[in-house]
């Protein structure tokens, strides 16, 4: 594994902006794991569509993944080879891109626990897998983690990782890191113990799991923990920051995404909210839910943590994705991740150190006031403290500022692009009580459009200034993945089923085209065997923000899908179930 | 309601070959019903899309239907509205045309009985809905007839007609002619009675049904029943063919095309295989079933019929489409209806009288050995006859040289492009038990493809000459319908979903495009508001040939989907499930 920098790059660094180009190969136009590399820049260097012709773009072929809950995943393209994961059952498809349209040249069908599908929270969803080393990484629904042959299709190792009946299952899309295959699981509403896990690559045998709670040996804290800031010091916090017992079933899984810098040979995550969603119940900071880390891929021993939500009060899992860049900021070079967090925060964060530089916010927020930057400390609103009691119109609602689709950065413009929620929400604490397998809240929800009526927007984000640059809105929530190119375009999807295309640098939009279903899926760009760019993305709505639809839920009850249901209930108006791949090129 | 003879027409009938333009309205580029016209040509005269610029289509836009199992509708256009009724649950979807991508302006959820599911013989499909007066008509798996305000999508009135608890199903798409709408029903592998009934296009009131077995006052036939043959005449037939009583469940059913004749004033239609399979339980002509009949559509009464394969054998239904045209045969101008038989013979008939004028094979045939068009006798071969033993290598198979996937007919090229299938079965007679709802078989069955190994063709007839001009073989049977158009160019589509258009006169293919999934939808063309000419055809595998994929049927056993599942054993390999319409346009 090395650190490539591109010529782009250095120039970039030259100008002031740079990016680490650090993934397990060269940007050769592959697409290898669904981030697109361990920066998880979602940046792709091709160029031929640009945009001066993407308004032409055409469908090439499609293909349906016989699934019609949300379709979240990217595909991967390894070897002219598309692989693509469903929902539950979580088939693997091969697609042979030198025979555009022929049959899949084998699906592996690993027909997980049908009961698994009982504890997911929010829809049967899979958000893609990993390729390295001639194998296709991904997990189960019901705890699993398989590899399989990337050519033959052929299952090489599978292991179990958790347990379903204690609400425990796996959404998440793993990478691969120093030889590590990095799981983390879901069920911060089932009141899991949430974890996450370096698994060999060669034999998936367990070689590490860090807990999100409990003492400092489960959580893999040891001499070489070394937090920016005071409140995250200290012995056992993740013992001491709950009432008795609590963090056995406290949540602070890891579900969202894992980004690795091989220079500092860091992985970057964060943790889930804490069980139940209601504060009363667990006086403390609730260490170390919502919480960033930064760990040791090879040992998951934690480096750094930072608790950017203590004692969370709306959901605010910290599971975003974390970007790495290199940028000058008040003239000073800084290794950054940035992380747009549920709380409607964009943190730029140092990531040597877990030092925060800003956190502005990208969406509306009025739960939190400010983020101090010399003490990490997140000034809470207190009008808008949840518990034991009724409070309204806080923002952002619990699926956040943005939830889990993630944003994009592209060198070119030196911005984030982020595809984010404007919702806020009311919401009547209520008593939990843990039952195993079972939801664990405590929190009556209804959600509604934030500010302006839209529930959602498009935003492009300027790291260095903290500052927005323009924003696009969109009537649901933005809840699509994004992909930007060097071709000065950036794509995303909508859950009523517009693909679009924009100016990377304006905003302006080029290029949109119907799908047959809303998108909450991931767009990839990559160069097929014919030298020809494509873009490719799956449609089919779904997920938390699109179970009323994929779900059939009836939305007569606002509080259904954890309160989402209040403000999605038109949504079956304006698309349907689906589940398809669309690949896109010039003509 | 009146004749419109084109000026293409006119000319035609100089040339020796005419069609009548017999529709609800002349061809103004809409799609009022699943064939097209009355005549059931689906032949557009629309010529913008042509065999000079066909290759170009591109995609224009998608839509899901929410429904993954065989999406076998047409679609229907009408005043710029898009009408897609899906698969069980039977929604009917009203699509903006105006405004293409915009979400349906109204979705009419009827809410089928789940228990209709249970007696669906062949999935729970359906093949389309009929446009008359400000209506939508279609029919649902559960036994009903609806009619919808076509603007607003309000339920006008909705009418019971069967009985699921017996075995019933619809799975149609009505006509509506002289102000009723024709509608029969489903369940010959479950020993139904089966009927062809007429209802009141305004108020839903069934005006008349016509049984397909039993007396004569059940079946409607009166003094005015003038059958060409001998063999079809006399007394009682549908009592006397049978043993006592079996023809109460001796199946007849009427599940599948009806074209009408406006000049003539009567409708064409065929009933179905008889109850059960197993012949030597029901020595007898067992009429009316598998029968070709031409009724007064405001009456139902019985003009002439013709039972196209009486003590049916082999499933061999004669439910395919029949179309209507005016051609000189030998000399003499004729109005025939040509009717692709489940046997795998191609009727050419006089549809005045029901005088058979030829029936030559379009498929590979060793069932039957000729038809003496003087007496109208088929002639079996000895050695293909079933009952209790056991039979091999005989062909066609009970889908039939062709199944219910229609034909489509081109003046231009005064050829009738057929879809059809390469089959052929051995089979082992068992004794058939009735109880009510419940498959009435009587046979076990294995089927696999015929002569050349493919399961499929796509054959252009000259019905003038009785001879094939050209075939194309298809891996799988050619289970989508047709379209023809006046740019010289047939489309069709393939069950590994591949939707293919032809050079209409050579058969050299133009251009093809993979859809997401294997198609069994009939394709349409129309002018859309902004005057341009559009393509428009639903993917989704399934229905009786596709049923391994789209109900997730184990190929282990070959004799499952009535022993069709021999034969697509290997269909998953080659598509997956899906549900998606697919609007081709030019650039």
């Amino acid at each position: 594994m090395k650190l490539t920098i591109s010529p782009l790059a250095l120039f970039l660094v030259a100008c002031g902006i740079a990016y680490p180009q650090i993934q397990n190969q060269p940007d050769d136009g592959q697409w290898v794991m669904a981030a697109k590399n361990y920066a998880s820049t979602r940046y792709s260097t091709l160029t031929q569509i640009n945009t001066g012709n993407v308004a032409g773009l055409q469908l090439k072929w499609s293909f349906s993944t016989g699934s019609l809950r949300g379709n979240e995943a990217a595909p991967l393209i390894v070897n002219n080879t598309m692989y693509i994961v469903t929902p539950y059952p979580n088939v693997l498809y091969a697609l042979d891109l030198t025979k555009p349209g022929a049959p899949a040249k084998w699906a592996y069908e690993p027909r997980p626990a049908a009961s698994s599908q009982g504890v997911a929270c929010c829809d049967v969803v899979n958000r893609g897998a990993a390729y390295y080393n001639g194998k296709i990484y991904y997990n189960l629904l019901d705890d699993e983690t398989v590899a399989v042959d990337a050519t033959t299709g052929k299952q090489v190792w599978r292991t179990k990782l958790g347990d379903i009946n204690n609400g425990e299952s796996i959404t998440m899309a793993p990478i691969v890191a120093k030889g590590k295959v990095i799981v983390g699981n879901s069920g911060g509403e089932f009141g899991v113990r949430g974890w996450l896990t370096g698994l060999d690559a060669d034999t998936g045998k367990i070689a590490w799991r860090a807990y999100g709670a409990g003492p400092d040996k489960d959580v893999l804290i040891g001499p070489n923990f070394k937090p920016f800031y005071a409140q995250d010091r200290g012995k056992d916090l993740g013992v001491s920051s709950w009432p008795r017992d609590a963090w056995k079933i406290g949540g602070a899984a890891a579900w969202g995404w894992v980004s690795y810098d091989p220079d500092l040979d860091l992985i970057y995550y964060g943790t889930s909210n804490p069980g139940p969603w209601n504060p009363d119940q667990r006086p403390g900071d609730n260490k170390w839910s919502s919480t960033l880390f930064a760990r040791r891929p090879e040992t998951g021993e934690a480096i750094w943590a930072y608790q950017t939500n203590p004692h969370d009060l709306h959901d605010y899992d910290d599971v975003n994705e974390n970007i790495l860049l290199d940028l000058t900021i008040n003239g000073q070079p800084r290794k950054v991740l940035a992380h747009p967090d549920r709380n409607g925060r964009m943190y730029i964060m140092d990531r040597t150190t877990g030092e925060v530089l800003s956190a502005e916010p990208f969406a509306y927020v009025n739960s939190t006031l400010s983020v101090d930057v010399k003490t990490g400390k997140l000034n809470l609103n207190p009008s808008k403290i949840t518990g034991f009691k009724t409070v309204r119109d806080i923002c952002p609602a619990p699926p956040g500022g943005k939830d889990w689709q993630p944003s994009a950065f592209s060198p070119q413009t030196g911005l984030i692009y982020i595809p984010h929620n404007n919702l806020c929400f009311e919401e009547q604490g209520t008593q939990a009580n843990y039952i195993a397998g079972t939801p664990y809240v405590g929190m009556n929800v209804r959600m509604y459009a934030g500010p302006g009526g839209n529930r959602g927007f498009f935003t492009a984000w300027d790291p260095v200034h903290a500052k927005k640059v323009w924003s696009i809105p969109e009537m649901f929530p933005a809840w699509s993945g994004t992909v930007v190119t060097a071709g000065g375009v950036v794509f995303y999807g909508t859950m009523d089923g517009w693909f679009k295309a924009l100016d990377a640098r304006s905003g302006k939009e080029l290029w949109k085209f119907k799908l047959g279903s809303g998108t909450v899926g991931q767009p990839v760009s990559y160069k097929g065997p014919d030298g020809k760019q494509y873009i490719a993305i799956l449609c089919g709505v779904g997920g938390w923000s699109g179970a009323v639809v994929s779900g059939g839920l009836n939305p007569v009850d606002g509080t259904g899908a954890l309160g989402f249901l209040n403000a999605m209930g038109d949504l079956g108006k304006y698309t349907t179930k689906g589940g398809m791949l669309y690949v896109f090129g010039l003509p």
